[in-house]
């Protein structure tokens, strides 16, 4: 079953990587419209245009279960998303701020794209799972474009990412979610940063726990039919390769006529 | 992408066992027409108005390339369900025909159901492969009941071969098909029995081969397709995502309004 991916960018492939990861075998279409990045400057309005298509596409391209890796998106676009689409389509946002209030013991950090942290979206969901959770927000602007140059390790990052954690560190965050798919790139760096005292959440790792589900879903759909007896069927099967894989086997005649 | 399998009875869950080896990942469905086996004793038109039914329903059930691994219905309705149909549908008989032609010098041995030797299909399609080709084929009416039973290796099932297997070796045939998709689960039997000097034919194996080209053609498809500009964004991503695993990268936008 081919999974769709979208993003705005080159983000989305941090949720690429952890399907490839858990899910080896896993068909990928991925789309990131390099030529509207940022998506943060844009209306709702444009936002569902786009994406809905971006969404019409991916599933004529055969898409059967659809990840909107970008933040953006799934923050303003993803319930219309899903009341158009009979297509399953699974947020990063909903996802990574219900794992973080998971791990955390109240003091949450967020860090993100300054389109993110200003539309409070994070912060917002956060606060629907756990009202009483102290949320740092911090907008850390400069830090997709060295991904986007691909330094993921210079001490110039380095210094940069230092005063953007310095807020998180300041309010004693126990939890730290990255919330630009840009940012687990980053991932190596930031722990070395804020060590283990801090736990870093990568949205993309509860995003894909979900896609498990429809993944295992549709592996539960590998039927064996038979048209006469199941009971001696199974009982030959049994004897004959009992390392069949079939999850069910079940008694049906799909045939109308021709007896 | 989900392949179908459908047969009598039983015996196509040799081909399943092929296909589990090769591609363990792979989503198979299985139709066994266990109602009406054996499709020996049916007319032509019979099997044509059933096999439609059953690709039919197959295709239905979401799968993308079919194996008709009865060697019966690959014999006589193949060519009109590939008229009938747009999804391939893959036979059992001529790749394992094609197999044996190229293992053998000359001498190929069939063994298969009373109903498939009477037919004359393995012999028809070797000598279309090669006219030279001396075919000595044996109906071993037998063989089915033992396998069904459970019966892969008992001392009387073992005389019975020997008992088939007589005008084989009288004839001096280097090459033995097993034309009956049971057959093969009696595989390591008849090994013992034939020994080294003859090599034993399982047809779905070159048939397990081609569907391989399929299945690769499918995954050809896995395409990351980026809006803007292609070689910006392939920089980036060799940088920090390089073993990616996507086939192609191309520039496509399927946005048509929304900038």
């Amino acid at each position: 079953m081919a999974v769709g991916v979208f993003d705005s960018g080159i983000g989305g492939m941090t949720v690429v990587r952890e399907i490839r990861k858990r899910f080896p075998g896993e068909k990928i279409i991925y789309f990131g419209d390099t030529k509207r990045v940022p998506y943060g400057n844009k209306s709702k309005e444009e936002l569902i245009r786009l994406s809905e298509q971006i969404v019409a596409f991916l599933i004529a391209q055969g898409a059967k279960v659809i990840i909107d890796a970008c933040n953006t998106t799934s923050a303003l676009a993803l319930p219309h998303l899903r009341e158009k689409f009979t297509t399953p389509i699974i947020g990063v946002l909903e996802p990574g701020a219900e794992h973080a209030v998971h791990e955390s013991t109240g003091k949450i950090g967020v860090i993100a794209t300054k389109a993110t942290i200003d539309s409070h979206c994070y912060t917002s969901k956060i606060m629907e799972k756990d009202k009483d959770t102290d949320v740092t927000a911090v907008a850390c602007p400069k830090l997709v474009g060295f991904i986007e140059d691909g330094d993921l390790d210079s001490d110039y990052l380095k210094r940069i990412l230092k005063s953007y954690l310095n807020e998180i560190f300041l309010n004693n965050c126990d939890t730290l979610i990255m919330g630009c798919t840009h940012y687990p790139f980053l991932a190596d760096t930031i722990n070395q940063l804020v060590g283990e005292e801090i736990k870093l959440i990568d949205p993309a790792i509860p995003t894909v726990d979900i896609l498990e589900g429809y993944l295992e879903e549709s592996q539960s759909e590998e039927i064996c039919y038979v048209s006469g007896d199941l009971h001696e069927f199974n009982n030959t099967l049994m004897k004959v390769f009992p390392n069949h894989g079939f999850e069910k086997i079940v008694e049906f005649d799909p045939i109308v006529d021709g007896e």
